[in-house]
């Protein structure tokens, strides 16, 4: 009988080394993981912006965790915070061109690992 | 022209619900995040043991930190260790009834959240 922890334990190790390598990446490219993570959300709104609220969820991070996130990122230039006309309390997050510059390097050299992962996990049976 | 991005980010966030839920899992059957990941490793291994070495890798965490998750997990009553037969210094790590109990709960527990990645993830077409 097959081992039943066999695929859900290659899964595993493979996102773990997915997870290291996208830090890894993320770090040679000046950006945190998680900014490219944050980076990332954004531009792939259908409009390329998101607010707090929508990274929260996106993101599985506390507002607060969100909130200082952003701020840094902001501080770092990678993106920008637009007020929303119709809710002041609330702001449209989009990138800069130098944000767009790096999640596209991180995005670019994490093709091949994202394509192996998705190889990976369409491959599992259990 | 579709939004280059959407793909990974769907995939990303999909991600980042799986390890959370994993990790309420996890600790609601009294076990951490990692230490579910290292049972399932032990467990997932052709003969039922894994060495520290062995997990370094799989886990993608550093020999002293594979170590302490080792040695908490034993004083938890979730593995033993064996010394091995050839070498004095390598140990056989392997599931106690208990640890297998833990696993069990946890892993069957997030069946259907690996389905439901799996199924994001066939979805995404970039």
């Amino acid at each position: 009988m097959a081992n039943p922890y066999a695929a859900a334990a290659t899964f595993r190790a493979s996102l773990r080394r997915f997870l290291r390598r996208s830090e890894d990446v993320s770090r040679s490219a000046g950006i945190t993981p998680n900014q490219y993570v944050l980076l990332l959300q954004i531009a792939g709104a259908d409009d390329g912006t998101r607010t707090v609220t929508q990274l929260v969820e996106q993101l599985q991070l506390t507002q607060s965790a969100v909130t200082e996130l952003v701020q840094r990122a902001e501080q770092a230039g990678l993106l920008d915070r637009t007020p929303s006309q119709t809710d002041g309390r609330v702001y449209h997050l989009s990138l800069t061109e130098h944000g767009r510059k790096r999640l596209d390097a991180v995005h670019s050299a994490l093709g091949p690992e994202r394509a192996e992962l998705r190889r990976l996990i369409d491959a599992l049976d259990g």
